[in-house]
C-alpha cells in the first residue's frame, strides 16, 4: 500500500514551523528562514534546487528520504503563495521560479479552482477545491503506486494528522527559539494518539524525530 | 558571579513539560511520567533518590549537571504540591517523602506564607510570598556563592525567562507526543530574544538542548 508521508518539517525548539507575520517578503515568517539552514546546507536540497555541492552525513540522509519513493505531493494554499482569496489578475505560480524542487505533480488545497500550472523539471501544480481527502485521492492516483508527501504548511499537516491519514512523519527540531509563529503540533486533539516516535537522532544542526502511525486510519 | 540555571526540564515533541489534568494522583499530569523515563534511568537520578545502579553515558552526564555547583533551588507552588489556596489543616511536605532529592534549601513561591519545613538529607523548604525576585535573592544568599537552580514547573520557569533572569537552560526533548498539557516555551514574548542554543545532542531517549543568555539581564 502506498503511504502518505511527511518529511523535513523543521520546527524551532519552541515548536514553530514558521515565524510570525508571513508575507511575500517573508514567506517563512519573520526569522523562519533559520529553520531551514540545516536542510539548505545538504547536498540533497542543493541538488533539488539545481545547485552543486553541499554536505553529506546525517542531515543529508534525512533530507534525501524526503524524495525517495515519492510520486506526488500535497500542499496548502498558504505554502503555495501569499495570495489569499480569489487568485486575482496577477499570475502567481509559486515561490520556486521556473523549476520548482518537487519534480512531480503537486496538489494545492484551495477554495478557489484554477487550471493546472505546468513548470519545468516535472512539477505541475494542480488546484483542488474538494477537500483534503479528494486531494489525497488525486495525489495517490498521480503517484501511480509510489508514496505521496504532504509538503506543508503546518495547518495542512495538522489537518491530515487530525484525520489520521499520515503514515510517517519526520520532524527536524532546530536549535533556535522563534518566540512566535505557527506551531506544527497544535490543535491535534486525539490525532496524536495513534503515533509513536521510532527514532530520535541528532546532528549539531537538527534533532531528527521519526514518527509512524501505529493504528489503522 | 553565581548563575541562575535550569536543568533537566523534559518536554515532549509537542512541547509539553507536563501532561493535562495534574492532580494528587497524577503530579505530572496524565501521561507526564513518560517525560522523565530518560532521567530515572540514569545513575545520577537513582542516586539522588537513594537508589543504586542506573545508566551512565550522555543522558547521565546531563542529569548530573543539574546538581553540579548548585547550592539552592526555587520551585513553584504547583510543583511542590497539589494543594491550592491556603495550606489548610492537612500537612503537605512535598511529593518526595522524608528525603527529597534536592539536598539543599529550596524556596517555594506561594501567596500563602508558612514556616520552613526541614526534611532529611539537607533539604529545607522555605516559602516565599514576596515574588520571584525576592525568592531569587534569598536563594542566592542561601547558596553562599554557588549557583541557584529553578526546578520548575513550567509556569515558574516562564516567569524567570520573561524576566530575563535565567543564565542557562537545559531542555531534554523526549520522543513522545502528549497532545495536551502545560507547555514550557509559551507566552515568553521578547523573553526568548536574549537566548542562544549552544549545544544540541541526542541519545535515543532524549535530545538535549543547552541554551545560554547572550545579553545582560
Amino acid at each position: 500500500m502506498p503511504k502518505l508521508r511527511v518529511h523535513n518539517v523543521s520546527i524551532s525548539l519552541d515548536g514553530y514551523a514558521a515565524g510570525p507575520h508571513q508575507s511575500r517578503d517573508h514567506p517563512l515568517g519573520i526569522g523562519g528562514e533559520r529553520l531551514h539552514d540545516w536542510a539548505f546546507a545538504t547536498r540533497t536540497f542543493r541538488g533539488l534546487h539545481g545547485l552543486d555541492g553541499g554536505a553529506t552525513g546525517l542531515d543529508d540522509e534525512f533530507a534525501a528520504q524526503g524524495s525517495e519513493g515519492i510520486g506526488a505531493g500535497i500542499m496548502g494554499r498558504n505554502m503555495f503563495g501569499p495570495v489569499r482569496g480569489p487568485w486575482g489578475d496577477e499570475r502567481w505560480d509559486g515561490w520556486w521560479g521556473d523549476t520548482p524542487p518537487y519534480h512531480h505533480p503537486v496538489f494545492v488545497l484551495t477554495h478557489h479552482p484554477r487550471p493546472p500550472v505546468e513548470l519545468h523539471g516535472g512539477t505541475t501544480f494542480h488546484f483542488v477545491a474538494a477537500g483534503i481527502e479528494a486531494a489525497l485521492e488525486r495525489a495517490f492516483e498521480a503517484a501511480d503506486g509510489l508514496d505521496v508527501s504532504v509538503n506543508g504548511g503546518p495547518a495542512t499537516i495538522q489537518q491530515y494528522l487530525r484525520a489520521g491519514l499520515i503514515d510517517e512523519l519526520h520532524v527536524a527540531i532546530v536549535p533556535v527559539l522563534l518566540g512566535a509563529g505557527a506551531r506544527l503540533f497544535d490543535d491535534l486533539g486525539a490525532g496524536v494518539d495513534g503515533y509513536e516516535c521510532v527514532e530520535l537522532i541528532s546532528s549539531p544542526a537538527a534533532a531528527h524525530a521519526r514518527l509512524v502511525r501505529t493504528s489503522a486510519a
